[in-house]
């Protein structure tokens, strides 16, 4: 984990440094706070072990990490005012402390800031590809984002769609990420496409984790509110899956279960978790899991690099995994 | 005029053939909606005059006029949001045709696609410095929106102030567009500097113009409603020096009157417009555009190009200032 945790300090400073000061003021602050709510900084740690396997000087990928974390913030500013979301990691949301019309510029210089991160790598070589690239990834984050709201008003939403959905909206940029890292490294085309395609199943798995963590976590440990999707009626892969294999008679009790907006919520979230276990949605959520981890590990297998200068993001997968050792 | 006309017809058929066809399409609809109102063009047509004093193959500087014109409705369509607008170009918005979350990541995709469009250049060469500029340009936007909004809650912004922000705002993309078509055309780095001047400061004197048409425009000739910017107590140059120049009892009377929101508009217009008479704003208001005008012709001049080459942009601009010959 030693390497983690150096990589982990060197961005933390970075960021730290790269606080905005300029004026105006009532622009930048809320950037500023959003980025200080701190997080796990996946993104910024997965485009630096993207870059460690191939480079070395580790500080010239900081620029890069900076604009992909930017980048994962700004959607995060924008997300929140679309899901009206009060909180975020446990404090105010952007929007309901500065206001929506706020978030929404900030989040705009946010993103633009961002990819004027990437051009700080200052290799004009490799810059063009770069920025097509982060601007590709940034495209999918909001095709997926636009598809989870189209999911809401939609009743016939299929687990393929929702597989490609959460590719879209999360796992891309998680591909991404190590994408930028290797390129800025000049990996090979070949061990590129290997990174891009763990992350993206890697990122697949870590959404399945957190659709399972929401209904059948353990409240002390889980950072959010144990039954938020249930209670909400998020059309996640335990839902989809349990009205895909229900017969008619449990499929018509769902189906109350998500109409009733009378029912106390912690009633509703235990009925359906009872109806999950019944139609054993764990066992298969987690199977499904394990597939996207499988297909993950396989890709980064594939990437040829010496198994040490791979251990730090395994470590890391598996650390966010809930698998540390 | 025929150099104008050409140039408007060639962007306006790339627009068409460019239009956003992919899914999701409650993403990319309100995109082609908000491009589709129209417009007089100005922005991509300057990126094509920019291009047109430095180099031949006009065709190749379309996609760069193109990542203009999607910035600038972006901008439009968020815009909109923060301004609560019904009406764009005599149309509904996006944001109420579509909803607000719509317009947020619509807006939010059209940035990334504008600068996804720059890359088309193809030219890996001046690329990086051109996307440097782009988002230099975009922030500068931003920063301009955000002083707009803080202004309209404080009651000691200055003169100096307004213009530094409708510099940003809005004129610093006219100076960016014609920047990128020069860079594009691999123009010399002073003639570069000077046509920058140029736009920053004939999109302040537009600016001015258009400050001006507001309160004093002829109803049948002025695009907007006339008196708009006096209904809404908007810090106009006008309103401004009419704060600055009046004597105490004028005023006095003047605050009145902003103050006073159950006084008929028609009739708030007519006083507000008296006292701008009295004080002399209109003549004012007129020799500052004239100013703005002077310096943005020198930079003009200072051009090193032959007086041919810059006809169009010329004969462009006086056009857009209603004095077209």
């Amino acid at each position: 984990m030693h390497r983690i945790s150096f990589l982990h300090q060197l961005y933390h400073n970075y960021q730290s440094d790269n606080s905005f000061n300029q004026q105006p003021q009532g622009l930048y602050q809320p950037i500023n706070y959003i980025m200080d709510l701190g997080g796990k900084r996946m993104r910024p740690l997965l485009v630096l072990l993207g870059y460690d396997m191939f480079g070395d000087t580790i500080e010239k990928a900081l620029p890069v990490a900076h604009a992909v974390e930017l980048f994962h913030n700004f959607t995060l500013m924008h997300d929140d005012i679309m899901d009206q979301a009060p909180l975020r990691r446990g404090k105010v949301t952007v929007h309901e402390r500065y206001g929506v019309n706020t978030a929404i510029l900030s989040g705009d210089v946010m993103l633009i800031h961002a990819c004027q991160y990437l051009l700080r790598l200052n290799d004009p070589v490799k810059v063009p590809a770069m920025v097509e690239v982060f601007n590709r990834v940034a495209i999918e984050v909001c095709e997926g984002q636009q598809y989870d709201m189209d999911f809401e008003q939609r009743q016939d939403v299929t687990i393929d769609e929702y597989l490609q959905m959460i590719e879209l909206k999360t796992a891309a940029l998680l591909g991404g990420a190590l994408q930028l890292g290797a390129m800025a490294a000049g990996a090979p085309q070949s061990d590129v496409e290997h990174l891009i395609h763990f992350g993206r199943q890697i990122g697949v798995a870590f959404q399945l984790q957190d659709d399972i963590l929401d209904a059948f976590g353990d409240p002390s440990k889980f950072g959010k509110k144990v039954g938020g999707d249930i209670i909400q009626n998020k059309k996640t892969f335990l839902l989809l899956k349990a009205q895909m294999l229900a017969d008619t008679a449990t499929r018509a009790t769902l189906q109350q279960l998500l109409d009733n907006a009378s029912m106390p919520e912690e009633q509703k979230v235990a009925e359906v978790v009872e109806i999950f276990k019944q139609l054993n949605i764990p066992e298969l959520a987690s199977a499904e899991k394990a597939r996207f981890e499988k297909l993950a590990f396989d890709s980064l297998e594939a990437v040829e690099v010496a198994p040490d200068k791979k251990q730090a993001l395994v470590d890391l997968t598996l650390q966010l995994m809930g698998r540390e050792h």
